[in-house]
């Protein structure tokens, strides 16, 4: 299975030029659609939405992701093979949280004998990597398709640290289609009192918090107490849980958490107790 | 196949992730995407949309519908499986339109066996029902999946009704892509003066209606008389017709009839006799 | 392989109607959706869509294509035959650019055993063109389907034209989903000081042309240099170069040139040597 993720919207006819190549090389091939609406050229997104959605996705399927900026400068076009996925797609980040600090293999996506002929200077999604990820799902080998690399770009992790014995301290990271705010803090669970946090951005250890009566407080000071579910408070209600990566998420039963609350990416907020 | 409805928009990977899920367990399941556009948390919409698109789905499919603002709290993952379809899904009234008052069997899902291990408390789609209609197409009996229950929640029937002799009164139910206001009025066929009504709602059985010259009253009054299709009025006219789902549309030819009338989802409208 | 494009929107079952449809007739077929998000009933943008994403398309493969604002009117509805593709859609300018002026059958879909039961007014996508489709790609006849026809509907070339010895005239087309500014002057490819220009609306043979130091001209006399791709500017600034599809380009690095410039579709643009 070839799973893509992109910043190509649907609104053009990008997505399918890349998934006809797909269908031209490896005509059998399921192909997943993860999402082609990351913000043009948000790479930091893209990078989290991989991570997201990768726990559920098949072990050793091929991950095309296109989140390009740099398209027909010098970044470098490459591929990565871990022991759970074989990524396809440009070296500026995107595969940051993907793929952890395990052992992969890293090649430069440059033998011509797995690219389209002509290759265009602004959709190397089409021409360079929806090919080598055909060619990869076909069974390929990694090193059929370029020079090995010893490393691949990686995002400086979001914010995210201990403030205080009990208190951790992360930024707004985005807001999904519902408005709801999804945050750095995570990723977590909770068991009675005890609020239990295991690694995601490699800045923070597994650790086990003590932390009764959970907030999460706002840079306006403003604390929110932390429920189940958004439907856990009243309509129209702002609250902050668990969200379903393990991320603390900030919402609004039957609203938008992000008008209501008008917080910003990269702003920053705190799980503590309260008082 | 699996058909999926659901109001998890495509900007976020919530759909590709119940899709991944189904695929670990049905592999080589054909899935049909419904929409995921609906608006959040428009369990009226996504009752619609379900009952719409029904007649075209293949006999005996397996349809997963989540638009579940009640996620997380005490209303039940269902699973419904009648003569023609069997929908998984939260037990908020989704399915009220599409399964009508034939006999079917419903279960609440609860059986671990057939849930992801973990189970989130705002992502019910990929934890409960996107294995569950896996499970489902791939074989296992509805009873498999939980314990019997005796009904499930059903949303009220939209305005429809007959006032006076020959006068049908409905209401607005949502506007389209194109605009077009989708009507309560339905589901009608046209032959001569005579225009028939066949039951949808359950709140009107079918019978026949002399209504020669037939328009639209507005509730501003204004009359528009009943056209075939958009295309039969000059551009930017607003008109009237029964559209491809048997109910009565508002349209403007080249425009947007939502934003010419400024009409609003629940307003009332009649069909009747000009003059 | 039945590729899909329309002006449907993902909003509602439309398109999950017409796949539906195919399915139907032929279950195992594998639909590729080229965009559903062309501005509704804009029948040019869907021409040039079709031609952009064409070159990738598996030779053979069946396109079915509904940009129809003439539903339910006297317009008809066609299959065309080609030696690249079989097209299925409205007679209304739709194929100008897909099909050029090689040899093709063309026929009008009138044949009842290939249509649904009963056709709406509204939605010749789910009740005329997805069954014809379904049938053409299960290996039925196009003779089949309908008596043939002489001719089908052209739009009018977009402005393209030699303006002076080495200047090209050409006009914006549309945007895409990144405010690139899509323009008619193409298809474009350069060596050194030679541009080279190859027919695609038929207006102009395929020529090549002495143009150093090309630059773009706009409405308003300002001029932009040809680059390789919007990469290759600072941040925020203005750029023009040959896209993906040949078409000369004008784009905004990490911004929207259709924001920043303000043109809108039918403006003319100049190519031409600096100075």
């Amino acid at each position: 299975m070839i799973s893509i993720l992109s910043d190509f919207g649907l609104e053009d006819t990008y997505v399918a030029a890349m998934k006809a190549v797909i269908y031209r090389i490896a005509p059998t091939e399921q192909i997943l659609d993860l999402t082609h609406h990351i913000p043009a050229g948000d790479v930091a997104r893209g990078a989290i939405e991989l991570w997201r959605v990768a726990p559920v996705l098949p072990t050793g399927s091929v991950i095309l992701a296109v989140v390009d900026p740099g398209v027909g400068t010098n970044r470098r076009p490459i591929a990565i093979q871990s022991a759970e996925f074989t990524c396809v797609g440009p070296d500026n980040g995107l595969f940051t949280y993907l793929i952890g600090t395990e052992d992969c293999e890293i090649v430069e996506l440059s033998n011509p004998d797995h690219l389209l002929p002509v290759q265009s200077a602004t959709f190397h999604g089409r021409d360079i990597f929806a090919p080598a990820a055909a060619y990869l799902v076909s069974g390929r080998l990694l090193s059929d398709l370029g020079p090995s690399l010893p490393s691949f770009q990686r995002l400086p992790a979001p914010e995210l640290e201990l403030a205080g014995t009990h208190i951790l301290r992360g930024e707004i990271l985005y807001a999904d289609r519902f408005g709801n705010l999804i945050t750095s803090i995570g990723r977590l669970s909770r068991a009675g009192d005890i609020i239990r946090l295991e690694p995601w951005t490699g800045n923070l250890g597994a650790q086990d918090l003590r932390c009764p009566d959970p907030v999460l407080a706002l840079p306006d000071g403003v604390t929110i107490p932390l429920t189940n579910t958004f439907g856990d408070v009243g309509t129209h209600s702002l609250t902050a849980y668990i969200g379903s990566a393990g991320l603390l998420e900030i919402a609004v039963n039957g609203g938008s958490a992000l008008e209501c609350t008008g917080l910003q990416r990269g702003q920053t907020v705190e799980l503590r107790t309260q008082g």
